[in-house]
Parts: structure tokens; sequence; C-alpha cells
């Protein structure tokens, strides 16, 4: 017996309307043995970049094979394209507006257009496509239906202007991208971006005028009300008040300025 | 093999106490091998028309014999009936106050009283019928127990004051009824009610001191900050805002009336 | 074929952040047909006797066998210790802070910690232990590896201040310690605390300079706008405002004193 498929569901549909649960219903009616796992359906509506990032920091916690529903689509019903793609061991559906930018990274990533109408549910709206289109996509892909029966190749995909980090003299500069529900501010900056720095001795972190001196290991380490910073599950530069809500505390939010320089030891 | 039994769960309990993981754990304690999906547990507290809305919008979407829980029940523990139903090959469980008026459209729907005391909890609160008698009556109806067995028929079961359309000269006016997540307003008014006008050129659709010329096909169609009217994915008119919260631009909400013409193009 | 296991996840991580779902993604990693059930990851951030209350009133309802994971967690990192528990049937995995602490009145309770590196993630991080210390543990129980073999007993977990009942006169006086989706004020004052009482003649609840006049079997009971108290589905007294919100009418939260006394009838 092969394990069961999983798959994940990430948008920004809410939870008080039942647009989930009839995403739901298309996929078990199409894959009755399908798990599915809600990543996240509160993300801020309409926001691109906060489903890409949850998406980035789950898919490695996944068994291969899952399949990852993911709809953050205000162009719905235009001509943004709706794609499936396989990546890293793992597939993907959802709108062709950047959400997968994270993958292209990845040396094997394969994208197509989900225009197979065997693929679809009969009637297709032109609101509602993660239930018309990319709900039975992904049902179809947990069936094992190969990704190129979907539709024709896509090779360039809407990318994200992902935030990039810059050098600044001594230092590096990133951004807040969002903001978790503890009101820690997750940065553009990675580990691997801070990594030069990290081996110059201890740094400093400024952020809204506030200058945070070293990094902690955990949120404990820094007691008080004292903002601290360290590197998060998600690999990146964290801000952060132990027991607190840092994004209240320093009045920021996605946007702001991040700047990281190494300091020697006195 | 049969395919395992698809369980949906509608609710107005929210999702920071653990009520609706208790009456899965009863659920999963009398048919383990249920698939349990949530369609919402965050409708406006005992909003028994929005509990309505949310499984007339769902219900069509889920396979032939999954079990629908519905449970929005101010008035638990009085007198109120509960009931089992079977409708249009799927079957529901929850109070006799309304919330299953939709189905008594249907021709062949049947219901009877929760009155077995073999398909309850062995203790019956009078506070949480959810997890004492409709979790235990769901679960029964997944393992296949037939209707007949768990009370007498229930001939005249309760039935919302579900807003009608009202004709109007040259046109027709509803209400708005539900306002979703994403602003849009949800109207009492369906595609079919729209019919007779939309045949007849275009549409001018009035709400809150504003008109809407014509209807989009999808929300990306109109831009700007103008409202636009459309119909949304459960075939009722919708009244929208393009990236936007239409509630908020146009200050409605339901109750609010809903006015559509045609007019012939000039 | 065993029934397949049961996961039930209890967290305070909310839901707009994926960190929920990564947290199923490992689990499903090591434990492909575990069932996951979610009891609340809205409660108030770090208030880990809500995580307490959450599951004391939840965990009598699941099978025998099912694996709870609990993650309040303030201390992430630091030297709280992670614990696996057993307890009436049922295990258990989360922080040793007191989120268990009703299980110690139990008779056959037994506590370990996670230090056996084989069940946890290869890179276990010091901010997301529910990732990679308690999901993997919560699998492995499930696939049914023995406590013992997890890590040392521990014989003197951490119990929170749990509010007892205090004697006063002819009464008995606890404490509001939560307030539910609906503004219901659940109490410290259980059944057996107000069984005494009980017994002779009608009881009096006072609150927030309130008084209220016996004890309702159900919401519906008590009409108009007046609050009314009862004993609660967790057995518990609860202060109640019929298709309103006691929290809001009477002004009162976590902490308010309620006093109960036995009157006779006149």
């Amino acid at each position: 017996m092969t394990a069961a498929p999983i798959v994940t569901l990430t948008t920004d549909f809410g939870r008080r309307d039942p647009f989930v649960g009839i995403v739901k219903g298309v996929i078990l009616g199409i894959c009755r043995s399908a798990v599915l796992v809600d990543l996240s359906h509160d993300l801020p509506p309409q926001d691109v970049l906060a489903g890409a990032l949850a998406l980035e920091s789950s898919v490695p916690f996944f068994p291969p094979g899952t399949v990852h529903l993911a709809v953050v689509d205000p162009e719905v019903g235009g001509p943004r394209r709706p794609l499936a793609l396989a990546a890293g061991g793992q597939l993907f559906v959802g709108p062709d507006n950047g959400l997968f930018s994270f993958l292209y990274d990845l040396p094997d990533w394969r994208a197509v257009t989900l225009s197979n109408p065997a693929y679809r549910l009969p009637a297709v709206s032109r609101t509602f496509h993660a239930r018309d289109l990319f709900a039975p996509a992904a049902a179809h892909l947990a069936l094992g239906v190969a990704l190129p029966r979907f539709g024709e190749p896509v090779t360039d995909p809407v990318r994200l202007p992902w935030p990039r980090p810059v050098r600044d003299g001594d230092g590096v500069v990133g951004e807040v991208i969002y903001v978790d529900r503890f009101g820690n501010l997750l940065t553009s900056l990675r580990e691997a971006d801070l990594a030069p720095l990290l081996g110059r001795g201890e740094v400093e972190v400024s952020v809204a005028g506030r200058t945070i001196r070293g990094l902690s290991a955990f949120y404990g380490e820094r007691g008080g009300e004292e903002p601290g910073a360290l590197i998060g599950s998600a690999r990146r530069l964290e801000i952060f008040v132990f027991r607190g809500d840092a994004a209240q505390s320093l009045g920021v939010g996605p946007g702001a300025a991040v700047r990281v320089r190494a300091t020697r030891s006195p």
C-alpha cells in the first residue's frame, strides 16, 4: 500500500467563510485518500509575499511527494496563468503571480499551465479558481497524474521582487518583511547573508533608531523589555521582545530598514 | 474497501476554545475512519442565516454520502428539536432552527428527531449538544446507521424567513445578506432571480445610493476603486471593490437594499 | 489492522503563520497514518493556564491511546524541560511549565524528559521546539515507541498555582479563570466544589457587584438581559447572558472574584 498523499493548503481566504472547506470537498471528491493540512488561511488578504514566505518556511518540513496548493490571487479570472509546478521532490499548484518565487532558485523546477480541461471542474467560474481549477489539479497530482499532462510548459514564471540584502560599508541592510503572531519582526536577512559578519566578532542590529548588541540564542536569553535579535526558526534574522510584542514596542512593521554590522570586541 | 466517510463541521464556536476539537474527539471515538473537514467555525455567534448560507454554498461540492454536522444553536438545552436529515444524497445533523432551510426545496428531504439514546453520549448536558448529541449522531450516520433508527419523523421543520427577491417595476429588489472575508457583499439575489433581466441588455445595480453599470465577469475586470457587481461563485449577485473592501468603501452591511434593473442599450 | 493513531494539537501559535502546519508536516513525515485534530491554536499568547484548561476539558472525550501535543512555551530554548507523559490511558508531549498540572491528580501519571536524540529532528533550533522536538516525540509515541525510551523519569514536574476554591462562612469563593468565545465566564469553581451548597436549597452567585439567584439548567432558561449562572459543559460554574456577552455586560475578566452561597428557601 502506498502512503496516503498529503495536500497542504495556503490561502488568504480566512476561516469565517466556507471557501477553504469547499476546496477540501472538491479535493476529497477526486482523491478520497488525501491527507489535508492547512498551512495558513489567514494571510493578509492579497499579500502574495506573505504567502511565499509561509510556503518557503513550511515546504522543507514536508515529505517528498507532498502537493502544496497555494492561492493568494487578486487577479483571479484575469489573464494571469494558473500553474502546476514540481521542484525539490514536491508539487505545487496556484496562480502565476510570484507565490512560488522561492522555487526558482532550485535547480530542478518545472512548471506547466493548467490548460487540460480533464483536470478542472466541468464549469469553471471566473471568481473561484481555487475551487474550480486549483483544487482539481492538486487532487489529480495527489492521484499521481504526471505534470506534463496538465498543460504546456512555462519557462518564464512571474518572480516577486523578493527583497535582496544590500551591502553597506561594514554591514548589510535589509528590511522587515513580516510580523508574526507574537509580534516578532521577520527580516529579509537570512542566516547566509549574515555569515560573513558573524565570523568577525559581535554584531549590532539597528532598527527604528534602536541598537541591539549581539545575537541571542533563544528568546528567553534576553530578559527585561529590551528588544533582542536572533536567527529564527526560518533561518532569518528576527527581532523580538521576550514575552512581549516587538512590532508594538518598536512601532515597526513591514518595510522598516534593518541594518546589521560587525563590531570588534572592545 | 469502502471510502472513508467524510464529516464536515460548521459552527459558531470559534477556534480559541477547544469546543470543536472536543466534538471531533467524540466523532473519532465512535467512527475512527471519519475524514473531518471544517467548513467554518467563525460564523457570527448565533447567526443561523450565516450558517445556512455557508452550508448552502458548500454542500454541492462534497461527494454523496457526506455527513454535515452544523451547530449554530442559541436555544441549546431548550425545547428546540435536534435533527438528522437526508437530502440530495447527503446527510445532516443539527438543531431544528432553520439552519437547513435550503434543503426543504429539494424533493427528497427526510428528517427525524434525535431521540434514540443509543446514538447519544451516556450523559447529555443541556449546554453542549454538539458534543453530547450531534457528534454521536454524525458519527453513527458516518458508520452507516439508517436515518429512521435515530428517532421519529419530522415533517414540519423550522424554516428561516429566507429573504426572497421582490419584483419592483422593471427590476428586482433584494438585500445584502452577508459580508465575506474580502468585504464583498453577498446578496439575496441569485443568478436565477436576475435571469429575466440579463436577457434584456445591460443591468444597473443600485446600493447605498451608488449605481453600478453592468456586471463584471471577474473582480479584476473592474479596475480603480469603483465598486463592481458580478455573479459570484455561490451563484448570487455580489458587490465588490477590486483589491478593496466594498463593505467598508460603501459603508454597507447585511440588510442594505440592493436594486437591479435592466437598461436598454442606448 | 490497528486504528490510526490520533494526535491532537494545542498551541498559542495562532493560525496566520504556518507554524502549526509545519508541526503537522513533521508529524506526518514520521507517522503518516496519524489523524491530526486541532484543539486550539488561538490560546492567548503565552497563557499556560488557558492551555491547561483547554486540555483538561478536551482529554476525557478522546479515545485511549490519543497523543496530545501541547505547546505554550514562553521559555523555549531555556532550561525548562521538554516532557512526554502518560496518564489515564492517554499520552502527552510538551514543555514542563505547568501545562499538564491537571494530570498530576491522576493516580497513574508518569513523565520523562525528551533527551533521546533518536526522537528529535537532526538539528534542534532553540526557538521552535514544537517542530524540532515535540512533533517528532508525538509522532514516535503515535508509532508506539514506549515512554521510557524517550529519556529519564521526571518526578517533580512544574505545577501551576491552579486556583483553589476558598471556604467563606456559608459559601465558597473562586474566580473567573477564562472568558470563552461567547463571553461566558468560566470560573475556578467546579461542580464538586458546589456540591455541599447545592444540597441546601437555592444558591446565590455574586460577581462584579451583581447577585444571581439560582442556577439555570441551560442558557435559554434565563431570558432577558439578566446574567445567569449554570454548571457548564466543563463541569465548572459558568456565568452567562443569554444571547449576549457576559464578560462585556458585567465588565469582568479573568481574576474577578466569584462568591457562591446557599440561601434557604424563604
